[in-house]
């Protein structure tokens, strides 16, 4: 069968990506790279609605969260990390490295924070110089405040508010200046339906202000140097630049889809995958879900992960199981970037089969698509 | 015309290395990716022939040097950098910025280090934790005496040899087990003929022995942790897939074509292009040239820049021109990669063309190919 990607991460690739990123490989010292390192900026300032576009860095979204860190903190600040997931307890441990004094606001796996919870740690904490939220956590499925958490930053004018958007940006509305965001990052190989290797980091006004007090080493990240570069459609280093003229490309495509319509895409998706599993007896993990990905507790009965090893062997599926904690518990479903109605079809038309082949009984042949469709037909128009 | 990159990196990319990065995207986590990532670690073991494997890091160069401060060094450690070129430099800054003792060791641009000099240094500063070299400056076109220092160096228990090999692997033999190197870094866009996105460190023994006491903050460089992952054939964050799919396609064609042809090959072009410019009355900038790229002066009678300007105006040519104290008097053509005889032809027929529209008359047209063509008859067997 077919090899199909429809993982939390990387995503599947638009033909026409592909083909740009094949071009004759240009040096980046010229007019042509200026000219599409220009495009994808404006693109990327289209996508997040603000005045200034994030910087591009060349790297995992890691590195891009490593540079957030060195830049706009100073050792000893303290750090609130809203944890909750894989992904938000990398944010503790990296600060944690960086000699930061972080704070951890404990949310249980699979649910979201509570603003309460939030309000009652900055009051704790009133010295934090930062608070950092993953807005959809990709280990989870969970899909946090954001909006309501940037409303309460907005109020502790030391207090940066630093957002993981790596599942977010390209899925849903996520603007930073209109939603109280200091720093947001995101990588390539999620909404922006490109391969791995690009980091982005947007700031605001406030958090280019704190950069200049940072006393934090920094060499490869040093956004500084990056912002001065990037303004002159240039880059610090060498930068990707396959997956930059990819780029260009991929924001041509959003542009035509349109912000409104990629995310009423990604949330007709989700909420057909959560109607779709339920109609097989099968139980949601997230209890706020994000628009990404949709995270499913394996039936007991069945060995761990032998959905998602079954879709792979006899479907050339690729998504992927639970991580961590969620080991062997957990199945999730990608359904973020270059996905559409038919490809969500497919995965649980085959999903029912491999789950009927596992030995799971509990549903009939169709009921899945059955209750996917009447939600999905909405993308027919 | 036709666009052409003789830059000195990034270098031109073979269509097939540029075909298998479009192939449909893969997840990093199966098996596919696994037998592709085991396959570049075997390439990239026979290209330096050690028994160990580089490990791949989702970043350009800088990254990769970055990762060696950070894993193999601790604060307040001394280390000796020797310079002569804008590369050299940036380990002197970045070894700074994280807080080592970086004391250089002087050389003018466009000159090599010398053996005594080392000697010297090693005397002066028996502290020293590690000695760095540039094996070939890509701002000046010099090659340094790597293999003379890395047996100085050995005698030298408490220093490593840490070896920036940008463009040096794939051009030359250097083989840090053979070369007494203890940590390598190099990137992708040179001579391994990929888009820039890839960052390379090899370690020795000693090396890692080293890196257990290491004591600077490391995340996503985490070197410890890319080393348990990529002997799994994962990696420690998620790899820029495309890049890794052209990489193995980039280590087959350099296997067909053989170690030592490489390396003759760059060594019949760098001799070919010093022939070639002198033939022109121009004056070579490098007194101990590398086999990677030919830098030369540009005659006092131009304007700053006006060769690689014209070059790129005229015949769509991307070389370079130079950097820092050298910018608007050098000019430099990179000959590393996926670049052949045809192609020397090519850029010295077109600098001819050039040099007599911009008003340099001192040689007649035909002059350079007449100069290098002797030398380049021995790549047509």
């Amino acid at each position: 069968m077919k090899y199909r990607l429809l993982a939390p991460g990387p995503t599947p690739v638009p033909d026409s990506v592909l083909r740009e990123m094949s071009q004759t490989l240009i040096h980046h010292r010229t007019d042509h790279f200026e000219r599409i390192f220009s495009e994808c900026k404006d693109g990327l300032k289209w996508l997040l609605e603000t005045r200034t576009a994030p910087l591009v860095l060349s790297c995992s979204g890691t590195g891009a969260f490593e540079a957030g860190i060195e830049n706009f903190l100073s050792q000893g600040d303290t750090i609130l990390c809203i944890t909750g997931g894989k992904f938000a307890e990398n944010w503790l441990k990296m600060s944690a490295c960086f000699g930061l004094n972080a704070v951890e606001i404990l949310v249980p796996w699979g649910k979201a924070v509570t603003e309460s919870q939030v309000k009652a740690a900055l009051a704790s904490y009133p010295e934090a110089k930062a608070l950092v939220l993953v807005a959809s956590e990709t280990s989870t499925g969970v899909r946090h405040p954001f909006e309501a958490i940037g409303a309460l930053t907005k109020n502790h004018p030391d207090c940066l508010f630093v957002v993981d958007g790596v599942t977010a940006v390209g899925v849903f509305d996520i603007a930073p200046e209109r939603h109280n965001i200091d720093v947001l990052v995101f990588g390539s190989q999620k909404g922006l339906m490109l391969p791995p290797g690009l980091g982005f980091i947007w700031a605001s006004e406030k958090a280019w202000a704190r950069a200049r007090e940072s006393n934090l080493p920094k060499f490869y990240f040093d956004l500084a140097k990056e912002k001065k570069a990037q303004t002159a459609n240039q880059t610090g280093h060498t930068p990707a630049v396959s997956l930059i003229m990819g780029l260009k490309e991929a924001l041509l495509i959003m542009k035509s889809e349109g912000r409104e319509a990629i995310f009423s895409r990604h949330l007709r998706l989700a909420k057909a995958a959560r109607a779709a599993a339920s109609a097989l007896g099968l139980e949601l993990f997230a209890e706020s879900p994000t628009e990404a990905i949709t995270s499913i507790y394996s039936p007991k009965s069945l060995e761990p992960d032998a959905i998602y090893q079954g879709l792979m062997k006899f479907a050339n599926f690729t998504i992927a199981g639970g991580q961590e904690q969620m080991a062997g518990k957990i199945f999730r479903i990608g359904h973020m970037g270059y996905v559409d109605d038919i490809d969500l079809i497919g995965v649980f038309g085959a999903l029912e089969i491999v789950l009927k082949k596992l030995g799971y009984e509990k549903f009939s042949m169709g009921a899945s698509i059955a209750a996917a469709s009447p939600i999905l037909k909405e993308g027919f128009r």
